[in-house]
């Protein structure tokens, strides 16, 4: 069975006449492709999630201001949020049926996804084919609900934000398909963000490294943990706007652009900015083997990703340890980091919501160490200092003030891209 | 294990707010009754049922403006609209998580209730309550997604319009439960509906046939089907405020006035009008045994509900038929009914839509021949003329112009009641 598995964004799938709109699109791939099966991934409609959550938080704050969070709190969250993409793939299907195509929305549960009980933050565990197969066989077009699963009990769960592209590379995966397309309000993944910077440029094909490192980095082109199972699977993915006509971004192993060329210069793909972060340190940490797993693990059992880590050279047998984590997650981190600083006979704990990060992202840049000192340079050209730089093979993030953020965005894409 | 089931309208969780005020009237309740176990039903939050009908009416419709109906269709719409009620029970369940009392939301079909599979239209087969009492045993409030269950193969279906209080009614049998309290924005039954009429008063014990009577004259005080299980099964009803302290009505086998005292005069309990129905007449239908059910069994088949129905006199064998379905069920009823009409050599199929039904519903008015007469002549004298006449043990239902409606209800209702 020959089968295309597609995904559409909210912003796609934003008001019934844009529905209407992807249900014509898909219905003429049907009639071009006729031996094809189509599978289709939604997102709730456009704001519906953000509502939700607001409605949530209206309710559910306890009078200490609680955030909500796992556990009870964690199920019922997932139990509301999880109804968005329900209601986008049942008027998907609705509105394919009335285009004379027979279509079915399946919600995850139904589509087979099965997850772990990590409520709003789930991971898939497995994934039964069986009811989407036969839907198709029955000649159904299969527009599954994205973000969402069900536990082994049979509970609601929902896989993080933005996780309806995981759902898309999953069910590519375990259907053998031909191919995943990506379909957003976006034309492809750019050298950074269009609506920041002046003078990007689309990049035709780009390797899922660099793709991945760029959704670290805070660039909204994919979910990290959707790329990382593409790479992991071989699936390539196909990033393309719903509604223009163009050929997108391939994401792949390779990049084309080196294949069978003797590459020497380095290549900066992307730059990135994230203003949603923030940082947090812990102050003198006896500096001994084990130490950095008894504050990270516990901030793992709490669904919480840590992102850059720094380890301040160790002074009198102590260190100072500082690293990132998103701004929804603060509150929850500082709580969980105190409690074991303390336990841990370890110093002041601190936080730091006035940062943002720039980050370059492209092969070949460990073997080039002039690219960082360039990045740096430019960087204190401006006036603009760092607070924290991490590095890896393939990007240099650094750390600086909130309000310098795009200024910076602009200054390094013009050195490295433009 | 002592129960109380209460239902709560979709006005009294309108908003975030109205959602946590009625999480801390549920939380005071608890805190009275320490021993007592609480299940409540939720009704979407108010409007949130037209919008996604008027969602699915727009992706949905076909080029011929075909209505959404069963089938396929049908699937979808329930999967569509049961995600209303999944929204408003998560919501509450936070609201009471949030105050310190634990609680769970259940869809229908974590709740048990098992239909039929006559999407958007669902009857109820089997209640398996282990879970909730699973939940209630761990001291759990319970709340339940209204208006939904699932078929037998899993599918989601929905019980039709207002069946929130049918799923409430039936956890109120299947548990065994000591009460069930119905509250929403009215504090209780009415001689008329107090918004149309002056002078109406609150009724504090009525029957059950009564209420079915009302329900089916098109008073908007609760679901029929709702009222008839409840008779089924004896549950006293309580129909209340959500937000304004007052005792309601109770609705019951026999009403107290009754109990005890010599009854010689017909009582008027209410008087109802009902301007959201339309009437279909079949003209030359050959009159012989079982022609009725071969008008009205595919109108059922097609989960159409009939109410009135009228046949004229024979008259050379031949006979006329009318009859009164909602007007939103009018456009597929002229379509079933043309086609039959054909197949069994009737003449022409015309509808109304001009139309609205004013009755009178009170216990013992069989027997008092003198009241419809009365009925009749107050709306001649007010120049109102009557289009149908259907009567039974306790009502009289006629159908007149809709312009007149409201005023013949007021008439109506001070010649009985005032």
């Amino acid at each position: 069975m020959k089968i295309i598995v597609q995904k559409y964004g909210g912003s796609s799938l934003a008001t019934a006449e844009k529905i209407k709109k992807v249900a014509q699109k898909i219905a003429a791939l049907r009639r071009r492709r006729k031996g094809t099966s189509l599978v289709v991934v939604v997102s709730a409609m456009g704001g519906t999630t953000d509502k939700l959550i607001n409605l949530a938080n209206v309710v559910g704050k306890s009078q200490e201001g609680e955030l909500l969070s796992g556990g009870r709190d964690g199920r019922e969250l997932d139990n509301l949020l999880s109804t968005g993409e329900r209601v986008s793939s049942s008027l998907l299907a609705l509105a394919l049926n009335s285009l004379g195509q027979s279509a079915v929305s399946l919600s995850g549960g139904e589509a087979g996804i099965i997850t772990d009980k990590v409520y709003t933050k789930a991971k898939i565990c497995s994934l039964d084919t069986n009811r989407i197969k036969k839907e198709l066989k029955r000649g159904k077009i299969v527009i599954v609900a994205g973000f969402q699963g069900v536990s082994e009990e049979g509970e609601v769960t929902t896989l993080g934000r933005g996780a309806s592209d995981l759902s898309a590379v999953a069910l590519a995966k375990a259907l053998d398909a031909e191919r995943c397309e990506i379909f957003s309000d976006v034309k492809g993944i750019y050298t950074a963000d269009p609506s920041a910077v002046d003078g990007v440029r689309k990049i035709s094909q780009i390797s899922y490294d660099e793709v991945l490192a760029m959704a670290g980095c805070g660039a909204r082109v994919m979910q990290g943990r959707a790329i990382e199972l593409a790479k992991k699977s071989g699936i390539p993915l196909s990033i393309r706007s719903t509604f223009v006509k163009g050929k997108g971004t391939i994401i792949g192993s390779l990049p084309t652009k080196f294949a069978g060329k003797f590459v020497e210069a380095p290549s900066v793909t992307n730059v990135a900015l994230n203003e949603k972060e923030a940082k947090v340190s812990v102050f003198r940490v006896l500096d001994r083997p084990g130490i950095a797993s008894r504050i990270f693990a516990p901030i793992a059992r709490g669904g919480i990703n840590v992102d850059m880590i720094v380890q301040n050279v160790s002074k009198d047998g102590y260190t100072d340890l500082s690293f990132t984590v998103s701004d929804e997650d603060l509150e929850r981190t500082v709580k969980i980091t105190r409690k074991i600083a303390k336990e841990i006979g370890a110093g002041k704990v601190s936080f730091d919501r006035d940062i943002a990060r720039v980050s370059i992202i492209g092969l070949g840049m460990i073997s080039h160490p002039g690219v960082a000192a360039r990045m740096f340079s430019v960087l204190a050209k401006n006036k603009i200092n760092i607070k924290m730089i991490t590095t890896s093979e393939i990007k240099i993030c650094t750390i600086i003030r909130r309000k310098d953020g795009k200024r910076a965005l602009k200054v390094v894409h013009k050195e490295f891209v433009e």
